[in-house]
């Protein structure tokens, strides 16, 4: 069917998607979702199709911006329209859906097709529905995990190149800005990537931005390891996981996360990584809640690793409550580079963490332990490598935790009565941290001054709000006096 | 937020969809899918939101047709926009996707947000998926049912009010045409919906859209039926269950169906039925492959149907090939009006589900059985009666089977070899009646020569091609040349 093209100067999301009229579809016999392949001279593509009986006349077709680029199309231009047939794709989705595995040529397919825009947001919906239930066995873990990696252009780094990573769940966790220059200074080479912050009020990313850019290409990535043996850049600009990338599109709306161990290992792999260093945070509100699960998931990890050729050791952490005292991207970076430099200054669950997680990474790699973690970290030499680190991302290596500014706006929530703190609400903490502004405000942010275990006498205060805009300020206020954040004893 | 309105002239296929800026978004702390409230004035609305960084300027918001009639919107219109919270039927989807069970409560918080357009298609997509892998118990079910009955308003006709459905999987299958008329020519009220095709060469409502008109709305339908005590309607213009039609949207992508009792059971309720014959076909491409399956889909109509008040009986039927010798609207309506001016000229199989079905309707209501079906067939009350539906709903009253057009371009596909038909792949037919173009050309279609037992000879025709469109015909024609459609013994 020939079709007039009309141009919405839209775009759709990097979807390819096309309208119709009803009879044309009729005509067609494509029903809304369908595919339909549109052909311009010698190029064509896959599109869905969305369905009208009112703005897109007979004869007519609307598409959106990645369609018109991709055919460059002009308003007015003609174009073939014709059904496409169903996907194999699609049939390896409702494969899963009925319960059974699926393996490498597979899972190859779906990624492939997820690439090209080909499968419909319900299909991937249906798939990522079906992962969670039906769950994900150890093969079809590893098989998905090297669609992942393969799809992927691999990074090489010199030396023993290791890596750590964290599953999430616990807000103000700061650690990585720690670990990588330790792990740099002891002698590993650190490629690591982070995410900017979901549902948190900072992700390392976010934290590292305060003290450099960390939206590098792969060259530019490079370049600094190659320089410093480390760095902390933003995942998104160096394209790990492109696929991957396109899955939590649609994971994250549904707060679904099945592909958590190919996503995990896939990167690390495309980064060289001989070994990585999990850290599971556990807790009644973690994606963790038991020891059996922990000892599920880090089965999991570690056999998905091996079949990569990758060393896995899963570190169990507490959840229970912030780490450190700082929520925010300004007030983390400032309590991370205060913390590195001075290590007295240091919260103690920071510290605990910060060794822990690190001293893995050495002992994986028969390169010290804890001991020596705490020795490169008093010695000056960690701080040292952290400065490196920012100069060769491009910030200034000479900033100070002072030199950090601060929300402008800021406010003392104090207790009410005296007790000993037995539990903190995280939830709550974090969405006054959101409300103030964080991670969009970087200035925006919690400090906490109590925490599990601390005394507290009426009118001391609890923690401090800090933010950059007024409204924020006054809806976060808001938030934090009439919600019960601590729990005391 | 206050935002600058920008109208596109489009719209988003009912959904409630807004376009705003990525950095406004960051401002607003919401992501692609989020909803947020749209106010102007005393009026506002929930809206799925996209994002964009090049389309739309930061300070602008651009909104589809839905959204622009509700808020009674022009170009250059301001409106505030704020982020909703978390919805509730969000968190029961996820309830329903970790295996728990869900109420009659949490079935309505879902339906009434999919009516709201509230719910956006991932999360349809997962709760649909869901239904599908972990399943519906008996009180899942009669809890929907009682949901989807509560939110349609009720229609009441005189009489004893009685209705069949069929689950579908067996093309051809005209049963409807004869069992409404004979049954309501028996003494029943027969207030018949059905649906257009799906995934067939005709659905029912096609059918009879050939010798009347089938988009009644619901005062036309009661009209009808107070007057001849049956009907044959389309369902969609009734709109007997306006949050299925919503969830089908979803089901019919995804290929998966696993709301079919609450939606059958539903709309059954809802025109006041006080029993219905199931009509199971069982085959190996149908829904249901074993005498298991059966038993099990039945019990669950039965139970489902006495907590609502309605006697269900289901009858298990064949689905190894289609019902007589017509495939497309046409040739089906002929055959159906042929057969039933004169029942010597039937197609046996056809005699035989129709006597079944129609026998059980009359059993279950202990007007009669199958013998007073045939003797209400041979007598013509029937055929008059059918005339008096086709009158009441538009038609003309004095149509012939003669009458009835079929595609003036027609092929016959004739055996390459002898034998007797051991199987037929229902597929494949479907396929080539609608390459022919049906359900759209109304003319186009399918007449079987032989059928399940047959002797044929070399040469002999096997089926012949009807089509109205000379591409279409081209296409028909290649199609069935190639594929093997009928294997011989």
């Amino acid at each position: 069917m020939r079709l007039k093209v009309i141009l919405p100067q839209l775009d759709a999301g990097g979807k390819t998607i096309a309208i119709i009229n009803k009879e044309d579809a009729e005509e067609l016999g494509v029903y809304p979702l369908d595919r339909i392949v549109l052909k311009k001279g010698s190029r064509c593509i896959t599109v869905i199709v969305n369905i009208t009986n009112k703005f897109v006349k007979r004869g007519e077709i609307v598409v959106y911006e990645e369609v018109r680029e991709m055919l460059s199309l002009k308003n007015g231009n003609y174009l073939t329209a014709t059904p496409r047939g169903e996907l194999i794709s699609k049939q390896y989705i409702k494969k899963k859906v009925l319960g059974k595995s699926l393996g490498y040529k597979e899972f190859k397919a779906i990624s492939l097709d997820v690439m090209e825009r080909d499968l419909n947001d319900l299909e991937l919906a249906s798939f990522i529905t079906a992962l969670t239930i039906n769950g994900m066995s150890l093969n079809e873990n590893v098989a998905m995990t090297k669609v992942m990696a393969d799809m992927s252009d691999k990074l090489q780094f010199p030396g023993i190149v290791a890596d750590k990573h964290s599953i999430g769940g616990v807000p103000g966790d700061k650690t990585s800005l720690l670990v990588v220059p330790i792990a740099a200074a002891a002698g590993l080479t650190v490629p690591k990537t982070s995410s900017r912050a979901i549902t948190d009020p900072a992700g390392t990313a976010d934290r590292m931005e305060v003290l450099a850019p960390v939206d590098l290409g792969r060259e530019e990535m490079k370049k600094v390891v190659k320089k410093t043996m480390g760095c902390l850049v933003w995942g998104g600009s160096v394209e790990l996981a492109p696929v991957d990338d396109l899955f939590i599109q649609i994971e994250r709306p549904l707060s679904l996360d099945p592909l958590l161990i190919p996503s995990v290992i896939s990167k690390k792999k495309v980064v060289g990584a001989m070994s990585v260093v999990i850290d599971i945070p556990e807790g009644l509100y973690a994606k963790v809640k038991t020891g059996y699960e922990f000892r599920k998931m880090s089965r999991m990890f570690m056999h998905t690793g091996k079949k990569l050729g990758i060393r896995v050791k899963c570190v169990k952490t507490s959840a229970e409550q912030p780490v450190g005292y700082a929520l925010g991207p300004s007030l983390e970076a400032r309590e991370a580079l205060q913390s590195l430099i001075n290590i007295e200054t240091a919260p103690y669950d920071l510290i605990q963490k910060v060794t822990r997680i690190a001293g893995e990474m050495l002992k994986i790699n028969r390169m010290g332990d804890e001991k020596t973690v705490v020795k490169i970290w008093k010695s000056g030499i960690a701080e040292k490598k952290m400065r490196q680190i920012i100069e060769a991302q491009g910030g200034d290596p000479m900033i100070m935790p002072e030199d950090i500014e601060i929300g402008k706006y800021s406010m003392p929530i104090r207790s009410v009565k005296s007790g000993i703190v037995k539990a903190m609400n995280n939830k709550i903490l974090v969405y006054v941290a959101k409300a103030a502004g964080a991670p969009k405000d970087k200035a925006a942010g919690i400090l906490l001054n109590k925490k599990l275990g601390s005394r507290v006498r009426k009118n001391d205060i609890l923690f401090t709000i800090y933010a950059q805009k007024s409204h924020k300020f006054r809806l976060a206020s808001r938030i934090a006096k009439k919600e019960k954040i601590f729990e005391m004893r």
